[in-house]
């Protein structure tokens, strides 16, 4: 069996999510089912990891193995002829026998989009939160540096039973770039790996300190919490980006 | 009867155009049809000019008239509670008399986003043409110049029976702003008003000559033929925004 990787793009907005389930329309299966009724071989994808409803990527990097005698960058090709236009392969190429799309990532990169109007601007509709209020996004950035490095972030994730008995994380770079003229804000984070829905709770609370809700110092008495504080925010999916994903070379 | 103003945003995803047509759902029907549910007052809404189905506005203008004695900011919030959220109402006001949205227009500018890659990207689906071939923007930007000022268009439009009998309008500025970065590609273009699909047409010229096809020269020769001539492409809607429109103070 040949080891084949995908680098795929899509557009969360009509899927719920990554994750094959019953009776819902997501990411994975799609691929899934269109590869087996084209090239009827029935294949299991592994994603670096999962996105959540709603949420998009711009590069998301799988696996899967196969017994055909396709050329490697022929799937992509035969895949991208099938696919809804809202998922793309970008690449698919030959990975070695001991890559694992989920086990072998080395960092990814998140982006959350905002931009700052009175009003919901139509052209952002699904690709990017509306935040209504002035930020001080010099006290964001101050703050977002009591996160970088490896730290237990309990307090910044979803809980779910038996899941991620191991909270520690590290996160290498957070930037925060408003953009002035547009009146955009994108927050763009990198780490090793995330807790669920960590990204979206991060920024979350990185918006409460632009609001003037928390300090740099709130910030760190948060994590040192480890757990869920009441009144910390989960920002909604639908400006999320899964940016990119890193492999050892 | 007062006349108040309205300024408009809109996604033209789902629509068949700004303008209101039989079985077809407009953005002018849907804002008009939404009023008289909501106020119990019919209005013909007066636009600065029509938007092709597909085609987006960031701002587009539009005034009517009314005998209801509710606050013209009003409009806008009582509106916005109850339209689709790829419709948008940024603002409304009180105009004068005098005021017609459509012919006191002064300046209208069209902004046209393309980006750059060898494959469709799901994130720019619906808002942005993909360019698969690398451009001369330098050269696209020397034949633009032979497009501004004052000219008879007539080989950069679409012609209908009995319409459009003037064909000379002025273009003010075209930019051509390439971001190396993101891979994008924006053109917008300022006039004092455009022929039916002028702005598709006239991007469509400039990226032939980008790709090689013309020079600065064959643009001013295609210009002075004054029809539309064979091999002159129409771009498609989804790409096209209405940005601004400008009334004099």
């Amino acid at each position: 069996m040949r080891k084949i990787i995908l680098e795929i793009s899509y557009l969360g907005t009509k899927y719920f999510g990554w994750q094959k389930q019953p009776n819902r329309t997501s990411i994975q299966q799609t691929i899934e089912s269109i590869y087996k009724d084209r090239l009827k071989e029935e294949i299991n994808l592994t994603a670096s990891g999962r996105t959540d409803a709603g949420v998009h990527a711009i590069k998301q990097v799988a696996h899967f193995e196969t017994s055909l005698n396709i050329k490697a960058e022929k799937f992509a090709y035969i895949l991208n002829s099938f696919l809804p236009p809202d998922i793309r392969i970008l690449r698919s190429f030959e990975g070695s026998q001991n890559f694992n799309a989920r086990f072998s990532a080395k960092s990814k990169t998140y982006l959350y989009k905002m931009y700052l109007s009175d009003i919901e601007l139509p052209i952002f509709l699904d690709r990017a939160l509306r935040i209504s209020e002035t930020l001080n996004t010099k006290a964001m950035r101050k703050a977002s540096k009591a996160l970088i490095g490896t730290h237990d972030f309990s307090s910044f994730c979803k809980h779910r039973q038996n899941q991620d008995k191991n909270f520690v994380r590290t996160i290498y770079t957070i930037d925060i770039n408003h953009d002035k003229i547009k009146n955009t804000l994108d927050i763009e984070i990198s780490g090793n790996g995330f807790l669920h829905n960590m990204i979206r709770i991060i920024v979350g609370t990185l918006l409460d300190v632009g609001k003037g809700k928390y300090n740099a110092q709130d910030i760190k008495n948060i994590l040192n919490e480890k757990k869920r504080i009441h009144g910390i925010k989960t920002l909604p999916p639908y400006a999320l980006y899964l940016k990119d994903v890193n492999y050892p070379n």
